[in-house]
C-alpha cells in the first residue's frame, strides 16, 4: 500500500505498525517515542491503513512530549497503588510542563512519601514493562472496575457515549482506564522528579471532594532533568510574584482580595514611566487620547454583544431582575471609544482616526485564576481603537504592527515573542456574532496582511473576539508559560452595531473598518515580565530609584543631599543613605536592592569636588564629576540602554 | 432696658421695636430691610428685650437678601392666586441665587404666563401692602385654611409640633402660612424677574405630585437686577457644560449613563496635562506615588467604617445576603493606601511617610445630581495621603496647605476660593467614629493650625468627615455656586483601625496620625472651573491644541506640516489646517476655538523663511523665525503664564 511518511510517498505492507514501518526506512533511532499518524499523536505499535501519513515523533516534540509524561504519571500511579493500595485512582494527564495525577487518599503525600513513590517508579522503570492497550465492553469494563475498587473509574466509564470504544492500557499488574497513547515500554523514562503535592477538588469544584494531586516531570535523560530542575530553580528566583515584592514593588492584602494588587511606590514608579512613554510615542504616532468612562449601563453592552457573549466575565452592579438602571464595570474599552467617534459627524477625510487610552479594564475572574500581576481582576491596558476606510486597513495594521515591534524592542522582550492567528470556530457558531461570509472576509483579509508582513504565526482555531479575528501576540515566562501580551484585531461588524458612518468621497455614508489593538498590552502584567527578565534589575530608564547616593562619613552627609537635589531637579530618581553603617554594607544592600547607579562619596571625592561611580553591572567605574556622571547617565537613559 | 447695638451697648425703652430703635440712633437709612436679634434674621416690626442685641440687614447681607427673596416669593404667589385662584400653595422659599415658589397647578405656566404673573406683582409692588405677621391656635389655623381651600397647608400646619407658634403672614388679600420673617411692605421689591418654570415633585419624592416651581430673583433697584442677569448671560455663555461640549472637551451619551463623561481628545489632553503636573510637583514635595486598586471585598469598609457610615453612596458588586464574597467599588483611597504603610513594619525614621495617587473614585449618587463634570459617579482626584508623628502634624499640614495654595495660584483659581473649618456635630453622634474627646482634641489641634497660619475660616458645624475635622477649600462657580475643590482632613482615629504603627524613639509602638488630602481635588470638577475661568481660552500649557498653522495656500501646505513636525518634536500640541479656504476663515474658526497661536504661512513667509504670528489674546504680532517663535512659546508654556 501507499502510504505518505515524513511528508514524502512512500510503499509499505499492509497491516504494518508504525514501528514497522519507521525501523525499516531507517527512522527508528532511539529518540522516537511514538508517532504521528494523520496528525494525531500514537502508540508505535498501531497499525497504518492506506494512505495514511506517519512520522516519528520524539520528545523535542510537543505532542512526543505529552505521550512520555502521560506513560510518566501511569508509573507514579502503579507506584502508589503498589505502595498504598487503598488509594483511589481518578484521572493523571499529561500537561503544559509535565504530568500530575489525582489521588483520592485520606491523607496528603508527605515528602517522605513522595521519595518513597520516586523510589517505587525507578523500580516499574527497570522492569521495562510492556505498555499494551486493549478495549472492553461497557458491560465488562465497568465490572473490571468495580472489582478493582476504582469508583470514580466507574463514573468516567458512563460518561464515554455509546458507540465510543472504551479502551485501557496495561503495564504489569496496573490497568487504567486511558484513552492513551503511551510509549512502548516504562524503561524509556530514565530521570523523572515529583515536584509536589497539593490539594485538588474533584472535577474542579469545590462542592466536590478534595483529591491529592502529585505533579511531576520527566524526561529521556538524567542531563535533561536536571537542566530543566536548575531552569526552574533560576525562574523560581525571578519568579515576578515572589521578586516583585522583594524588592517592594507590589503586595496583596487578603482584605482587599485576589488579582488586586497594590502596587507600591516603587513599581507604581515604573508605571508611571511606562504608561507616559507609551503615550508619548502613540502621540507621535497620530494617537488621540481619550478617557472615557469604566462603567455603563446595561444597555451600551447589551448593543455590543458583551452582555450576550460575555457577561459571565463581567461585573455587574445592581439586579437586572429588580434594577431599574443596571450598571457594568468595562471588561474592554471598545463601546466608549466608539462614542468618540459618533460625537458628531464624520467624513473620509477624518479617517483614519486612532484613539487611545490608558484604560482600566475588570474582568470577574474566579479566586482560583488569580496569580500575581499576571492574572487580575482589574488591570490597565495601553488600549486603542482605529477607524478607518478599507483602503487604509492594510497600511493601519502594519503600523499598529510596527509600534507593537517598537515597543518590544525597546523593553527588550521582543525576542520572546510568537505570533498567532487567532480565528473563530465555524462549528462553534454562538460564540460569535456575524455571518460565515463577514469572518471569512475579515480573516482572509488578514491572512493576506499577515503574509505580505511576512508574519510568522501559528493558526489558533476558535481563539477569535466574538467580533472579528485577532493576531496575538504571546510570550513566554521564565518558566515557559505562554500568555498573551498584545493583540491586534479587524472588526467589520460593530461599527454597523453602533452606527458609526462616514461620509466618503462618492457621498454615501459607509460604515468605517475598526482596528482593536494594544501597543504594549496590560501594564502590570508587561511590569511582571519585566521583573523576570531583568531579575529585577531593570535598564536605568525605567529603574524606580536610578542612582543612590552613600556619604561614607557623616561629613559626607550633606554634601550627598545636596547632590541628589541636583540630580533631582534633571528628574533622576534618587536617594541617600546617609545611615550611619559602614560604606561595604550600604554597597552590599543598594547591589540587593538592584540600584544601578551608586556614587559613593567620601572625603577624598569631596574635596576633589567628584563622586566614586560603582555601576551594578560593571562594578567600580572610577570616579567623575557630577556633572560627567549626569551626561553619561542622561544618555543612558535617552537611548533607553538595556 | 440695656441692649447691644451693632455691637456695642445701647440704652432703649422698653418695648420697641427694632424699627423704632435704629431709627432713633439714626441706623434707619433706606437700605435696612430687615433686622438682626441675637443673631437671628427678624422683621423691623420685632419688639427687643433687655440685654439683647440688635444690628440692621441690609440686600449685601446674606440673610437680608434671603428675607428679601422671601417676600418676593410671596408677592408671587399673591399674584398667581390673584390670576389663578384655582391653584393650589404648597411652598416658597428664599434659595441661594433667588427664590422660588411650588404650586399644584394642573398646567405648567408658560413664557406669557410668567410674564402675566410679573405683570400682577408690579402691581402688588405699587400697592405697597403692609407685611404683617398673626399667629393662630391649632384648630382655627386649619379651619381657615380649609376655607380658604389650602389642603398642602393643613397638612403642613399638622407637621408643626405641639407648643410651637403657629405664624401666618398677611399682605392685603393674601394670607400665607410663613415662619417669616419678612419686609415691612411689598414696595421694597423695586426690581424683580422670573426666569423659569420646572416641574418639580412634592417634597422632592418622584412618587408624589408632581408640581410647577417658578423660579425668580429680585432686587432692590432695577440696575442691580439689570446687573445680576447680565452676570447670568455672561455665566451662561461660560457654562463648562455648554462650553465644554462645543469645544470638544466632552460629551455625554445616554447608552452609557448619567455622571460618566466620556472625556474627547482635546479634554484628555488637558486632564494628562494637569496629572502630569501635578504628579511632577507632588514628587518634588516628598510624596510616593502609589496605584491602588478601585475596588475591594467588603471586609475592608467593614473596618473602616465606609460600610456603616457611607453605604448608600457606595456602587456594591454582589448581593451580601447571598453572594460569599461581595466587593465595592471605593469611594475614597484611604484604606487603600493604608496597605502601602501596612506593607513592612515601620519606625519614626520613616515619617512623614506621604503617598500621593492619581485615584479613581466612584459615588452611587441619584441620576438628579448629576450634572456636566461637577458631580459625577466616576471621577479621578490628586488623593493622597501622610502618615507623621504628633510633632510633624503642624509643619506637614502647612505643607499641605502650600501645595494646595501653589495649584490654585498656577491655574489662576486661588483669587475665587474660601475656607471652612469643617467640624463634627456633637449633636448627631452617630455620624462619627470616635469619642467626643477624640474629636475636641481633633478640632483644637486644627484649630490652632489654621490660626497659626493666619487661613481666614468659616466654622461649618456637621460637616466634617465621619473619622475627623476637615479643612474645605471652597470655590464659587461663574453662575456663584459654591463647592468643595479641595479638602485637608486630620486623622487621629483611622490608624488604630487599621493596626498603622511605627516604632518611636523610646521603643514604644505607636500610631501615626494621618492627614487626607487633595492638591487640585477632582480633575474633572477643575476641569470645568477652568473652562468656566478662561471661557475656553485656556493657558498656553494647558491648551489642548497650542498653535494652527495656517497656510495660505496649497503651494506652503508642505512648508506648514514640516513645520508642525519641528514644534511636535519640542513637545508642541499642534494642528495644521490646510483646506481649500481662504485664509480669513480659517483664521475666525481658529479664534473661535480658542487656539492660543495662529501661524499663517503665505508666499511672503516661505520665502523670508518666517512665519506671521496671530496671538488669540493680542491678534497680529508679526512675522519671526520658527525659532524665535518656538523660543517665546517655550517661555510662556515654562512659566505656565496666563
Amino acid at each position: 500500500m501507499e502510504i505518505m511518511l515524513c511528508g514524502k510517498p512512500h510503499q509499505a505492507e499492509s497491516e504494518k505498525t508504525a514501528y514497522d514501518i519507521l525501523k525499516e526506512a531507517g527512522l527508528m533511532t532511539r529518540e522516537v517515542i511514538a508517532a504521528e499518524i494523520d496528525g494525531a499523536p500514537v502508540a508505535l505499535t498501531e497499525t497504518l491503513t492506506e494512505g495514511a501519513s506517519l512520522s516519528p515523533l520524539t520528545f523535542a516534540d510537543e505532542a512526543g512530549k505529552r505521550v512520555f509524561w502521560h506513560t510518566a504519571s501511569h508509573i507514579m500511579a502503579q507506584a502508589v497503588k503498589r505502595l498504598y493500595p487503598a488509594v483511589k485512582l481518578t484521572i493523571g494527564p499529561a500537561v503544559e510542563e509535565g504530568f500530575y495525577y489525582d489521588f483520592d487518599s485520606d491523607t496528603p503525600f508527605t515528602q517522605e512519601a513522595l521519595e518513597k513513590i520516586e523510589g517505587e517508579m525507578k523500580k516499574i522503570v527497570k522492569e521495562n514493562l510492556r505498555v499494551e492497550r486493549f478495549t472492553l465492553p461497557r458491560e465488562e469494563a465497568i465490572s473490571r472496575m468495580e472489582e478493582k475498587g476504582e469508583p470514580y473509574k466507574v463514573l468516567l466509564i458512563g460518561r464515554i457515549p455509546e458507540g465510543e470504544e472504551i479502551s485501557f492500557y496495561r503495564q504489569g499488574e496496573f490497568v487504567d482506564l486511558c484513552a492513551g497513547p503511551h510509549l512502548f515500554s516504562t524503561g524509556a523514562v530514565k530521570a523523572f522528579k515529583l515536584t509536589q503535592c497539593t490539594g485538588a477538588y474533584w472535577e474542579g469544584k469545590s462542592e466536590n471532594k478534595m483529591l491529592q494531586r502529585i505533579y511531576g516531570v520527566a524526561f529521556p535523560s538524567k542531563e535533561e532533568l536536571n537542566a530543566h530542575l536548575s531552569m526552574l530553580e533560576e525562574a523560581r528566583k525571578r519568579d515576578h510574584n515572589k521578586l516583585g515584592r522583594e524588592l517592594e514593588l507590589f503586595t496583596t492584602v487578603d482584605l482587599v482580595g485576589q488579582g488586586l494588587p497594590i502596587l507600591l511606590p516603587k513599581g507604581a514608579r515604573i508605571l508611571q514611566v511606562l504608561q507616559r512613554f507609551v503615550e508619548d510615542e502613540e502621540q507621535k504616532r497620530g494617537w488621540l487620547l481619550t478617557k472615557t468612562p469604566y462603567m455603563a449601563k446595561s444597555d451600551i453592552y447589551k448593543l455590543s454583544g458583551h452582555w450576550d457573549h460575555y457577561l459571565d466575565g463581567m461585573f455587574v452592579l445592581g439586579d437586572p431582575q429588580k434594577d431599574k438602571e443596571v450598571f457594568a464595570l468595562r471588561p474592554m474599552t471598545c463601546p466608549f471609544q466608539y462614542q468618540a467617534y459618533l460625537a458628531k459627524g464624520r467624513s473620509y477625510r477624518d479617517l483614519p482616526l486612532r484613539y487611545n487610552e490608558t484604560s482600566t479594564l475588570f474582568r470577574n475572574e474566579a479566586s482560583g485564576e488569580m496569580h500575581g500581576l499576571i492574572r487580575l481582576r482589574q488591570f490597565t491596558i495601553s488600549e486603542g481603537h482605529l477607524m478607518c476606510t478599507p483602503e487604509q486597513l492594510e497600511s493601519e495594521f502594519a503600523a499598529c504592527l510596527d509600534l507593537t515591534t517598537f515597543m518590544l524592542k525597546t523593553l527588550g522582550l521582543y525576542e520572546d515573542v510568537s505570533y498567532r492567528f487567532s480565528q473563530w470556530d465555524p462549528n462553534d457558531r454562538a460564540k460569535y456574532i456575524g455571518t460565515p461570509e463577514q469572518w471569512d472576509e475579515a480573516q482572509s483579509m488578514m491572512k493576506k496582511i499577515l503574509d505580505e508582513l511576512k508574519i510568522p504565526y501559528k493558526i489558533g482555531i476558535g481563539e477569535a473576539a466574538f467580533y472579528g479575528p485577532k493576531l496575538d501576540i504571546q510570550i513566554r515566562n521564565v518558566f515557559g508559560k505562554e500568555d498573551t501580551l498584545i493583540t491586534i484585531q479587524i472588526d467589520q461588524m460593530l461599527a454597523e452595531k453602533f452606527g458609526m458612518e462616514y461620509v466618503d468621497r462618492d457621498g454615501v455614508k459607509k460604515h468605517p473598518y475598526i482596528i482593536h489593538r494594544t501597543s504594549i498590552g496590560c501594564y502590570e502584567r508587561t511590569l511582571a515580565l519585566l521583573i523576570e527578565k531583568y531579575a529585577g534589575a531593570f535598564p536605568l530608564w525605567l529603574a524606580p530609584v536610578q542612582v543612590k547616593l552613600l556619604p561614607i562619613g557623616d561629613e559626607q552627609s550633606a554634601y550627598a543631599h545636596a547632590y541628589a537635589d541636583r540630580l533631582e531637579a534633571e528628574g533622576m530618581r534618587v536617594e541617600v543613605d546617609d545611615r550611619n553603617e559602614k560604606i561595604g554594607y550600604k554597597i552590599r544592600e543598594a547591589q540587593l536592592n538592584k540600584i544601578p547607579y551608586m556614587l559613593i562619596i567620601g572625603a577624598k571625592e569631596e574635596e576633589s569636588g567628584t563622586v566614586s561611580v560603582r555601576s551594578r553591572k560593571d562594578g567600580d567605574i572610577g570616579a567623575m564629576t557630577l556633572d560627567a556622571f549626569l551626561e553619561k547617565a542622561a544618555e543612558e537613559i535617552r537611548t533607553k540602554s538595556r
